[in-house]
């Protein structure tokens, strides 16, 4: 079997070796234009030139991510199977985010760390209730599912919302558009988006799904820059219904110098680090899936392109 | 029964009012000087006239918190039993204030912090590996336990150390003195204080023991400020053997104006916030003991005077 590697912007050596001792029945190179036509692509952003030459004949095509947004804008050969990653590692560090932002803000400890700092003052906060802070899990997949159990773990009371009906223990699962969705932000302070960016959830974090969030509500944005209406969020933290957010994902990335949010006191900013691809488990995890593939096997993570995830 | 209520500093009504609803065939009302004699007291920072003019004829004394030592160097009347709150809503907020300290330091979000506030640099980290901040926690009680097991939830490696042998799940239990906490400092690079305070554990994080866990060591003060020697830290993190530390307790409450970890840059400090007795669950959990108690059946929490806790 034959395989053919492409990773934008990183030393590939170790990917290989790695690869290679996952596979070892493989033969596995890095792409190249021309390169010798491959059974299998293993990708992280690969040129339109990767699926012109190499599109037709390949059995499928496994992303080395879990969002496969920008894949699906490339001209894709059709009936070309994409499998995305699960998690690879992904899903406790967007647990461990997602906690420090949630503790950070709900606990005051930025406030904390301005009195000792810049006021040098002691001075003890009256704890607030948990029962007013209620979170919301916007996307309930595998990155989604582990935030929102981390989160139940704190004592929060959580909602989940997905588009297809789900089932976790410890959260408040809403679905669908129109009521499910009215209904989930009405019992929500702290919204977390983890969904996937198609053209239905696009700015979908905008002035009218702010405003009925519950007062002091906060934002957590993991996903994609794109799911949030930037101008809406000021616009709303200006007004005081909203007290703030923190955003690892940009509409335009790196984040222009002259970007309001990099100077906005109540917006704590991240350079699109909540989660990182790690090595170990994204090489033992795609190669289970691939050999599950070639076996004819269901391997989950298979993308629905009408769906777009 | 009768019940004398005491809580230094605070606006007591509505205790009063709680404690009333939870023990409504109690006689309750609060302490003054030559206030009838009481059957229990329900106190937090009692003064040494309560014990005197009531201990005598007292069958037990409940105390609003988990730690004890202030209560313990007053005046004790012989054979007084002592019952202390096991959690109170305290142990979660533990979990929060320990994971969200550990995640910050382990993350660098507050590296990141600083390159959005001061610096205006998009620039993202390697991620670390977490098998390199093996958490060790010291005091492995009601509050202890649920740091250890929220921390393993996070896929760190977890030590755990107390006097007597314990079995957590996820987590590696060290006990004793000598060679178990020996071994246990070997093992651990992040050190989270929530022992018990008692002439065995004073001064317990010194220079000896700081210079024991792995390099680049990371230490939690959230127990008690008497068992951190603070100038044997400051030494370490000269040293760089410390990377830093958040602390919560100190020697000297309010920390005083001059004291260097105020301005420490690698020294985050709190003003003993890291949990507050939160009043209903404590008077829920108070008013199940005293009546457990009060019909001779066994209550956890009673204080073990020679031990100290």
């Amino acid at each position: 079997m034959r395989i053919t590697f492409h990773f934008k912007n990183s030393p590939t050596d170790l990917w290989l070796k790695d690869l290679r001792a996952a596979l070892p029945e493989a033969d596995i190179s890095e792409w190249h234009p021309g390169a010798e036509q491959a059974d299998y692509a293993i990708v992280w952003q690969p040129p339109q030139q990767l699926l012109d030459e190499q599109g037709a004949q390949l059995k499928a095509i496994f992303n080395l991510g879990a969002g496969v947004d920008a894949l699906l804008k490339l001209q894709w050969p059709n009936h070309l199977p994409l499998v995305r990653i699960d998690d690879g590692g992904m899903a406790v560090q967007m647990a461990e985010y997602v906690s420090h932002a949630l503790i950070r803000h709900f606990r005051e400890l930025d406030v904390y760390e301005s009195q000792q700092r810049v006021a040098g003052e002691w001075k003890p906060h009256r704890t607030k209730l948990r029962s007013d802070f209620p979170v919301g899990v916007m996307g309930l997949g595998v990155l989604g599912e582990r935030v929102a159990r981390t989160v139940a773990q704190f004592d929060f009371p959580v909602n989940g919302w997905s588009r297809s009906p789900k089932q976790i223990d410890g959260v408040q699962c809403f679905h669908g558009e129109a009521q499910g969705f009215k209904n989930f932000l009405a019992a929500t302070r702290v919204l977390v988006n983890l969904l996937p960016l198609t053209p239905d959830t696009a700015n979908i974090i905008n002035s009218e799904t702010l405003s009925q969030l519950q007062p002091g509500a906060y934002v957590i944005n993991v996903a994609r820059g794109a799911h949030l209406v930037e101008e809406d969020l000021l616009a709303q933290i200006a007004r005081g219904h909203v007290a703030g957010a923190t955003l690892d994902v940009f509409r335009t990335e790196p984040l222009p110098p002259e970007h309001a949010f990099w100077k906005h006191p109540k917006i704590t900013i991240t350079p699109h680090s909540s989660a990182n691809t790690m090595r170990e488990e994204s090489v033992a995890q795609i190669a289970r899936k691939l050999m599950a593939f070639d076996q004819g096997e269901k391997v989950a993570g298979l993308v629905d392109m009408s769906r777009g995830y």
